[in-house]
């Protein structure tokens, strides 16, 4: 019995690990469809978010089968609840990509971000998906170590996220208004990406710790 | 040993009464600072953050308090976990009012919102402010029938959501790049201020019926 339990358990991480995947390629491939303007890419951004929607769904039914079946303590306990934790916020990281890839399609065949914003918008795309690898490595290794490495990125992705808005008011006559809104949804989007894997980076460390940093 | 258990409980359900309420409060204070640009008002609600955060942090410990000691299974269970994610939806719905009172704070002494944006946002604030109290009343009573209300009012939130990007685009010439990014994010705070509290109502119902509306 404890056997089959502890093979739930991994799968839970298994998964967890799959969805930081899914979700981190989603994020490159909608700043893609966004500073290309391409809408194949922006509707398979779209309609991938489905699968990652359905992993946390079944993710969360293992965990609250394990814990009505089993009735977990201590480690293991924490171990669950934290992974349902993850789990939504690692699903949330998914909406926020998918809410890029819609803003895309919105603006196809034009490119919704100005060309002198280009180039912070492809940081911050980078910056995100290189937080969600790393998100990912540290789940699958339970690195502490470089889960303490995130808020250093999510502080250069906060600083891109500030430059963004100094730019749109440096040059407010060049831009329209329908820009200001995209660009300025655009930016919290990338930001509140960065925010949740720091958050399931934070939620490890206390897992394999018992302490928050 | 029963009795402290279910004592628990109920003191877990009336946290969530409690931060609801202060949530509530929080962003029809958050929405009178914003739009009378109140400095005192706008201070008042970033600070007062703090207490709801400090509430969820209490009501999680009960929660993973009693899931260790107890092991309950089936509703009581169910119970617990629901209340582990309304708490931690509830807690960024305070996070969403205290955005707004910041914005307030930044924009002081001017308004951020201009004249004939206000009355849009007066009724957001009503919306959200009604949500609130509308979950609160679901959660004491389980109400099941108001539950099911709410994705109405949240339906009325979004038509004015997209009523305030349209006016924008509409008299695009008489804002600046500041006023969009502004008016851009409070409408997104209200927007999910609202998300979270359907999000909260629906997670009652699905506790209460077993079933997804």
């Amino acid at each position: 019995m404890r056997d089959v339990y502890h093979e739930v358990l991994d799968s839970i991480g298994r998964t967890l690990i799959e969805m930081t995947g899914l979700v981190g390629a989603a994020m490159g491939r909608a700043t893609a469809a966004l500073l290309e303007a391409d809408l194949q890419v922006a509707e398979s951004v779209i309609s991938a978010d489905d699968a990652v929607d359905a992993l946390q769904h079944d993710l969360d039914a293992r965990a609250l089968d394990l814990l009505a079946r089993q009735q977990p303590v201590a480690g293991d306990l924490r171990t669950i609840i934290t992974s349902l934790r993850m789990s939504a916020d690692i699903e949330r990281m998914g909406d926020l990509a998918r809410h890029i890839a819609k803003v895309a399609r919105l603006r196809y065949p034009e490119i919704a971000i100005p060309e002198d914003l280009r180039d912070s918008i492809k940081r911050m795309g980078e910056i995100a998906v290189d937080l969600a690898q790393k998100t990912a490595e540290i789940i699958e290794g339970r690195d502490v170590d470089v889960a303490r490495e995130l808020p250093e990125d999510d502080d250069a992705m906060d600083e891109l996220h500030r430059l963004l808005f100094g730019a749109l008011l440096d040059k407010k006559d060049e831009y329209s208004i329908e820009t200001a809104i995209d660009v300025t949804l655009i930016g919290r989007y990338y930001e509140r990406f960065a925010d949740h894997a720091v958050s399931v980076a934070q939620r490890l460390v206390f897992l394999v710790t018992g302490e928050h940093d």
